[in-house]
This record gives structure tokens, C-alpha cells and sequence, in this order.
């Protein structure tokens, strides 16, 4: 069916951990939200889903959210015409660090079900060697089957069945660090290069492409020409401004600091998007529960639509 | 207030790992529910919320679902009345084993906020010696606080301003095993007594009690004479039949093999908990997706009804 040939792009959730409202936090937005006085909209924590040829699906990262976000999108539940009463049209799971927020999914996939986990070796190391739970993967033989991923090193995304897809991964180290539950001592041991990845991905047999960078702290020169040569990018939209968290909540770290480039001020996001060509889709997502941009009536919002971007959120579909 | 001196149990999730439906399941119930065709409810996995006070709140277990459960539950939100912005109402947390979907809703109760965990030393361990991911739960000094718990042996809940509640609980260590992540070697190292535990709780201000049984595999007669002597009980409802999952998806082990006394045949929970005094609440929880109860047009949810017993649905609230 020619209707097949195309990635279509899912974005099952667009907030940053804790997702939107948080748990514990009565911010601005977070208040305004729950007592259904903010034009804006919850999120769940960021999640992204792919396909080129609607049948088998791959997930950028594992959110926490991953069981809900699966239920509300009928392309990732079960098929009902198999043999078998378990199955899943997911493929794999490709991750881009070892962040809470972009890994417990994977303890949600679990019931014996075959799972392909495309990660760095030191993310690998971190999860199974670390972390016991995982096991839970490991419960039949095969049934976790983790491929080392290189910075700079395409690799074919296999679908399902087995087959190769169409689609191509490139995986990008960033300069970046890896979560803080990890310890210095034991990041010592490990590769910096294989903290934190950003991703691009292409369709082989349509040319189009598509950039995930759910945290970056800058948007170089080489980046700004790489999603120039995209057709959709997804991009860190974490903090309004560098100094948000801090100011908010006393956290000790600034947004550049935590590995998040702000949205505004000089060599912002919205600056540095806004000059790329506009053809290229732009959306933020990984959008934290204190950016104001969240409030819909406000200028932080109108400032992201005049210039052209998109303020992502949970539900959107791209086709390409 | 007079309305604040009662106990109040809320079943935030019934249902057992997996939720209802669950990801990879296209069962008889998941395929019913998810084509709208189940005269039944979807349920997130099992949690329950108690308070004697309605300021002060207590989890039993953290649940993956745990981040929804709370943004459906205004009780469990933050106040927006404090001085700062982040706050809880939740005071602690009380688990009753290592099982995945009883703990990774602690890796939710992150975002520095102070949280008082109570469980065996050995679940303790195992959850902050064996997976390094439980270290977010200790960014800041007194974040977390770990209070271990010995079977039969009281301890009194402190509320969220430091002052002791009036809940009473009290432990029983259950004739069952670690998860399976945990691994023979490491559980050798560890005391079989201290892996699962049933919970007792008692308001000391009005004399009424609660006790929650989300994982046993057999009513003897000590726990019928305790379960008697009690307002409420939340018991074990994962499976219809000792061979339920065996049968539908080949596991290899029984319900009671699993830790899990099954509803029906002889000794069954039906069988057993209708002899206890109709004075008594009886309520299933942790209920499998595979369960034919949840069908509420069925002969199985009928006589669940017939036996004067409930099948625990979420949202559900118990005021003793």
C-alpha cells in the first residue's frame, strides 16, 4: 500500500521527567493546571514513536508513562490475530542516555516479551550491571537483546518480524554527563562520549529525515547544519531561561548546566531555530512543568509560534 | 473537625503487574476492554492510600502507575498554601516486597523531595545496594529516610509535619520468595522471612483495623481469626484458577506456585473469606488481566458478588 511508505512520527509524550503536573509541585503552571484555570495541556513524560511502515514500531527512549501512552495509541497495543495471546508491533527501543525519566519504561516491557535495546556500552553496563531489576528482562533466553550503538556509526533499525526496515539510525555523542545516580566514581570507569546521544534518523526509501535531541546544552554550528538537513526535528525544550530551576526551586545547577539549552536570551533555541530554513518541522518537546511557555496565553508561547516552531504535545502525529 | 477522626483507605489500583490492560496482552479480557466491548474496568496496578488525619497520607507499595494514581487523587497533590513550591502530603511509603510493581514508584518520588520509606532490611537492600537507580531517592542529605521493619513487630506511622499519626502497623512475614531479578545467590544472602510481608493497620484512636494481602498464597487459619478480627481487608486477587496463567501463556509456574492463593476451587479465597463474619469489608485487589472476574457479565464476578465479597476497582475509598 502506497500509504505505507512513509515514517510517521508519534509524539506520546512531550514533558520532561516528572512530567506535567508533577508530583510534588505546585508552581505556577503546576497550580493553574490541576485547578483547570491554564489554557495549556498536561504532558506526559517525553516518548517518541516511529514507523516506516506502520507495522513495526521503534521507541525513542522508555518513558515512565510508556504503559498509558501505549493504551492511548492502537498502533502500539497488541495484535489480536496472532497465535499467540502476548505480542507487540514494538521492535525496539533505542535510548539516547540512562536518565530515570528515558529508561524505566523498559522494567514496564517486560512479561516475557522479546524486546531489542539499541544503547551505548556504558548505558548497557549502567542498566544490567548496576541495576538488578533488569533481569527482569532476562527472564527467557533471548528475550532482551541489547546492540551496542557507536557515536557517528549508522546501524540498521530491524523490524519485528526480523526484517530490516527502511530506517537508518545515526547516533551523535554529546558533550554531556551521565545521571547523577551513577556516582563520579563509577562514570569514571565509563566513556564520556557514551553518556548522551542525539539521534538522527532516515528513511532510506523516501530520503527524509528526522533529528531527536531531547537534551542538548547547545546548538553548535555542525548541529544547526545537520537539522537544516532534516525534515522534522524534535528538540529540548526544557527551560524558558537558564536560571528557571534555580530561581524556582533552588536547584543547584543551571539549565545549560543540567545538559538543557534554554529556549530564550542569546544563542537560545528559539534564536538559533528560528534561522533554519523553514521547511524544516521544528517542535520542542522534553518540556519541563515550570516553563511558562506552557501557559498558551502567554508571550513566552507567542513568541515559539511567531517564530515559527511548534511547542509540542502529547498525541501529535508527523508524517514525512 | 469530627469528619477528620476516621481511617480512610483509597484503592488508587487494583490490579496486579501490568495493569489492566497490559502492553503486550491480547487475552480474551485486553482485547475485550481495548475494543470498548467489556462490560468491565481498565485498573492500574495495585496502590493503596490511607490516612487517619486527611493531611497526613500513606502509601502501602509504590506503584509504576503511582505518577496518574496521585494527578487522580487531589488528596495526594502538593498544597499550593505552603512557602514553597514543592510539597507532598504523602508522609511514607510502606512496602511489602521488591516486586517491580510494588517499588519503582519510589523512582517517581524523586525531584529532591523528602520521603520515608519503611520495608524489611532485606527489601531495603535490595532495592539500595543492588540498583543504583534508588540513589536519585538521595541527592540531597535526609531525603530518603529507611526505616527497617521486623515481622510482628508494631511500629507507628509519623505523619508528614513529624507528628506521630494514630496508625498502628503492623507486619507478617509470608511463607514466599524474592523476585525473580533478585537471583538464588543473592536471596541466599538475605532472610526468607524478610521478602514478603502482609500488612496489619490499626487507628488506634477509633479501634479499627485494615489489612492488605496483595500477594499470598494461603489463608490459614491464623490469617481468617486475624483477617475476623479486622474492619477491612484488601486480599490477594491475581488469578481465577491455580492454573490460569500456565494454561494462557504457558507460564511455567501455578498461581500458588507464584505466591498467589487463587479465587476459586477448594481453599480458594472465595471459599475462605465468606466464612468470615459479613461485618467484615472484603475486597480483592492485585487482580491479573487474565482474571475472568473482570467481567462484570460473567458467572465468576456473580459469585464474587453472591459470596458478600467485592472486586476492588480503582478510585475506590473505605472510610472505617
Amino acid at each position: 500500500m502506497c500509504q505505507n511508505f512513509r515514517m510517521q512520527t508519534k509524539l506520546l509524550g512531550s514533558s520532561a521527567g516528572g512530567g506535567f503536573p508533577q508530583w510534588n509541585c505546585s508552581c505556577t503552571n503546576c497550580r493553574a493546571l490541576r485547578k483547570g484555570e491554564l489554557n495549556g495541556k498536561s504532558r506526559t513524560q517525553s516518548q517518541v514513536a516511529l514507523s516506516s511502515d506502520l507495522k513495526s514500531w521503534f521507541l525513542l527512549n522508555a518513558s515512565p508513562d510508556l504503559r498509558a501512552q501505549i493504551e492511548s495509541t492502537p498502533e502500539l497495543q497488541p495484535s489480536s490475530s496472532g497465535q499467540s495471546i502476548r505480542h507487540t508491533p514494538i521492535a525496539a527501543v533505542i535510548l539516547t542516555n540512562a536518565d530515570l525519566d528515558h529508561v524505566l519504561g523498559l522494567l514496564l516491557m517486560r512479561e516475557s516479551q522479546p524486546i531489542h535495546v539499541y544503547a551505548t556500552k556504558s548505558v548497557r553496563r549502567i542498566l544490567t550491571e548496576d541495576n538488578s531489576m533488569f533481569k527482569m528482562l532476562d527472564q527467557k533466553q533471548g528475550q532482551v537483546k541489547w546492540t551496542d550503538v557507536v557515536s557517528e556509526t549508522p546501524f540498521e533499525l530491524c523490524g519485528v518480524d526480523g526484517v530490516k526496515s527502511t530506517l537508518i539510525c545515526t547516533p551523535f555523542s554529546l558533550p554531556s554527563k551521565y545521571p547523577i545516580y551513577v556516582g563520579s566514581e563509577r562514570a569514571s570507569e565509563l566513556s564520556r562520549e557514551e553518556a548522551v546521544l542525539a539521534l538522527v534518523i532516515e528513511d532510506t526509501k523516501t530520503k527524509k529525515k528526522m533529528a531527536y535531541l531531547p537534551g542538548i546544552a547547545a546548538l553548535d554550528e555542525s548541529w544547526l547544519k545537520r537539522i537544516g538537513s532534516c525534515d522534522l526535528v524534535f528538540c529540548d525544550g526544557t527551560f524558558w531561561t537558564d536560571e528557571e530551576l534555580k530561581k524556582l526551586s533552588g536547584a543547584p545547577r543551571t539549565s545549560r548546566e543540567m545538559g538543557h539549552i534554554p529556549m530564550s536570551g542569546e544563542l537560545g533555541s528559539i534564536e538559533l531555530l528560528s534561522k533554519i530554513d523553514r521547511r524544516v518541522t521544528k517542535v520542542f518537546t522534553h518540556i519541563n512543568n515550570t516553563n511558562p511557555a506552557l501557559n498558551e496565553n502567554g508571550p513566552e508561547y507567542a513568541c515559539i509560534r511567531d517564530a515559527g516552531l511548534i511547542l509540542g504535545h502529547d498525541g501529535m502525529v508527523f508524517d514525512l
